[in-house]
């Protein structure tokens, strides 16, 4: 589903890939679970850099490990939320994001305050769904955020409204018709984020910063295998 | 000059257009110049609109006028500034704005509140150059950059530069090498930007919230004509 | 009837002068129509310290252009926000604002955090009211402003409440007796705050900062005549 | 002294009564002064209201005890730091305030953040002076603000300049005009502060807020004789 | 109540004694019974230290008078709502607190501004009891605390629940099993804090700083008698 | 040496049990060093309260990974920043952390934030040592804490000194005396720190919130084994 989604919005002379874990949970909602694919993810993470890729995007909304990432690789480096909020702080006032269950907002709010843009943020709306049942259950998941989002705008003052969760991907369009509002998809806005750096990557050889907080750890010690 | 680097970064099925002011001061280091400018900087954005544009960057890094501009058009409209210091906020944990003169900071600084980025700010850094005397000074003024650039990266702990002024524009490859940062050329990440917010409204119709603070005047009141 | 209210609370040694714009649309809820008046507004601004006015208020509650003001002129130049917030701010914990429509929140909000006073922000309270239709239903609009300003105050815990709009002047003294908080009149107050700031420039010569922010074009670019 | 730079400054319609404390230490550098002078300065504000003043200033630059102050008597009371602060904010970009000591800064800056204004602080200076050296040694107290305001000014970035304690009240005309930024005397702002509170409270009626915070004790309970 | 409970938690190693004033109103619920009681509560503090306690906590929710206090001892001087919040903040995302009526909530929460934990604040919920009431009432107060912290748990996100009031002390161990999530007990967690304070203090000679903020009064003054 | 710092301040009725990780680098400076050794330090935490341990410190001044050990675990979880940081804040106005490289600060100050304690900050201050430098060189590295923490109480106003590395353990008590104000060593703090929360556990049932942010991964699910 991701792939189709990206394929209708990417640039003609961008080429994606699509890669899947091949072990651990099959969704992320519990931080130990990021923890448990973190190891692949970052292994997959220097291989596409070593495969030429020009930029990657860790495909789940709790951002995970993108410190770690951003160390050891110089190509950019993509999280959907980073790159869906940055973009909508462009678009109005403030913004929401649903998200399937109130489990997920400490650590989501956590990077909110990281990003710098608690400011922008008018609120956190949950719809009580878990990753498994917004697989199933497409179209009741559909009308859950259109309610949710509705109450984001009209009683939180949202201007922008940001599906929390890879899984809420597909019904942007939509909802920014019957919202009135832009609605932002993270696969969308992430792939987009990702073929700017990318392409500035290029063009410029601007990336991540390598002094301070990503620099990377010495090949001498030899643990960057 | 301002196309050329351009010309240097854009993808090559995006056409650049770049128009100047007919009248005006030279240079908008004063508030009071930006109103000066202000009527025909609006009037092109919506001419932009009508000849079919896809977006549009107001070219000043002191953003004038986005508020009343989003308001009267439909397209993306880009502020330099604001492009500039979201990306630059994905690329480190903090970044300094090198600007010309302290009479800049004030508003530049107040639009980092407004962009809610305040915390990723590492500091403003002045070169004591005017506009005038940028465009004059090539050498001097890249040299100036490159001294206070390395102040803001050692003593301010910025691990992200951003060049605070498009007449800054054209040293940034040189300036990142030197100074082994990422050094943000708001002409070029503006443009970047704009290429991907016009893409993102082509392809998914998302654009600035019409909704609350960027609502249009209602046409039957006859002021925008 | 600003005028009126004015005279009921000046000092008998000012003189008020309300001047009306020439032209223009006839309220200014949207951020172009500011622009559209912005000329002639920083015009008369100039010629009230020409004519040896002491001080000089911008009526009208976005507080338009007060920094393009303050450049051009050394009296000083009054925002009725963002007087009555510093006002209401000594005279409880947090204080609300009752605006007409949540269209102007964005900007309103934004010269909250511009003043620094966010954290004295109880809550913005809208009550579905044009300004147009604020000057044809006065009874309507005075008891509209009474149901949401005792909301802010059980439900947002306002202590002091701000008539977010001049066209909302008038009824300060009867909904502080019926709501038992003080209810700030942005035309009487900013007035107030006025005839304190004549006073300091008159007597000790205080007024804007002229360094950095405020620092005027200079007078032979010719641009300020 | 403290009535002489009133008497100068003053509305001739208005009468200033200084009184001072009977007892106690001269100065009130430690907060446990601030303790023994307290019953007398709140005693003194109560009698302040019986005796039909219109308002009442807490002349230190703690601004003590105004939480207590405002809950038991009903005219508008008056702290030299809070009204000079807001009055500053008004001014200019960022203000700085010239201290003594550190030994000040930690309630000083606590006040700063309660009166919501932290953003608009760029930054505390300090002369190495007690009160009791301020009070003997004036000339070169004067030099020692006009020193560290200067750095202030040059390094901080402040546009505005506030005297930070009662006793270096005097100076700001003189200092104003060599520092060319507006320099806030706190005796004379409280002053001018205190006269529109009292004409507003007098022509108006608002006065602090009678509910939540200042909410007084109940006349039952007997302990406000 | 207050020595029963805290004989429940304390260590074996630990001496308790609860010491009550001699004078002044039975609540403290307005700042100036604050004021009346100061004088003993410092005079109580001061022969604390004298008479060999290790730590101090001034029981009171208001934290009244800790700066005054750790001026005038070198031994640690607990603040039950500062103990209680830090020991919150570190046991989930956001804490609530449940206060007795909205009039405590301006100087509570200018307190968790001051202790730097706003972010961590979920919300305020009151009950709308008078300590009296608290005292005489316990069965419902025990049911009104359920109610306010199970909407602060489910409407506002806390994830912790601090009890506001020592005389809400007793009922935390019920209430977290009723709600799921900890309930902060301030008698008891201020304590437990105290014993951690006084252990670090005898060990290792740690207590607050008596640079700056705290710098006490030289007795060759005389007033620290 | 940890476990001789923390015998030297433990409870006597309070076993001390230092464990170290079987793999992995000999220091976390870099993050992805951090995720090297996580599933270790994960496993053991696990263990630990398998074992009946009623607390556990996750001996890292980066704090890693307790959100995901807080989830997996219900005996309370302690980092030695947070800890040490908590019980700063309520020592004096400010703290300083001194780091070996700011390297270390994007991270580390990040957790400033998310801890809610960035106003308590005064300073970063780096003494450019490595850790494994730290372990070399105790006698230059005490000098460099001393160096720089001077620069700290002085020039950044700090009142307590936080030392940011379990490696600058055992310089606290010297350090303190020759500084004049409290240096918190994260070994001892986070050591008694912990103590408080186990017997806060115990007697109490108090630990870290399993609502929302800490809700553990559901057994039937089977990943935590």
């Amino acid at each position: 589903m991701i792939k189709e989604i990206i394929e209708g919005v990417k640039r003609p002379d961008v080429e994606v890939v699509v890669k899947h874990l091949s072990r651990g949970p099959d969704h992320l909602e519990y931080h130990y679970y990021e923890h448990i694919v973190s190891d692949e993810v970052l292994r997959m993470v220097r291989e596409a850099e070593k495969e030429g890729f020009d930029a990657v995007i860790v495909g789940c909304f709790y951002d995970p490990y993108l410190r770690e990432a951003r160390e050891i690789v110089s190509i950019p480096v993509i999280g959907p939320a980073e790159a869906s909020m940055h973009v909508a702080a462009t678009l109005g006032h403030k913004f929401s994001i649903i998200v399937g269950r109130r489990k997920w907002v400490p650590k989501m709010e956590s990077n909110v305050y990281l990003y710098g843009l608690d400011r922008k943020l008018a609120s956190f709306r949950e719809i009580n769904f878990t990753v498994r049942e917004m697989v199933r259950e497409r179209e009741r998941l559909k009308n859950a955020i259109y309610e949710e989002a509705k109450r984001a705008v009209e009683e939180d003052g949202a201007e922008v409204i940001i599906l929390g969760c890879t899984m809420e991907s597909g019904f942007a369009k939509e909802l920014s018709e019957r919202l009135k509002v832009p609605v932002i998809d993270p696969v969308v806005v992430s792939w987009k984020f990702a073929e700017m750096m990318a392409d500035l990557y290029r063009k410029t050889g601007i990336s991540h910063s390598k002094l301070y907080g990503y620099e990377p750890p010495p090949p001498e010690e030899g643990w960057l295998t």
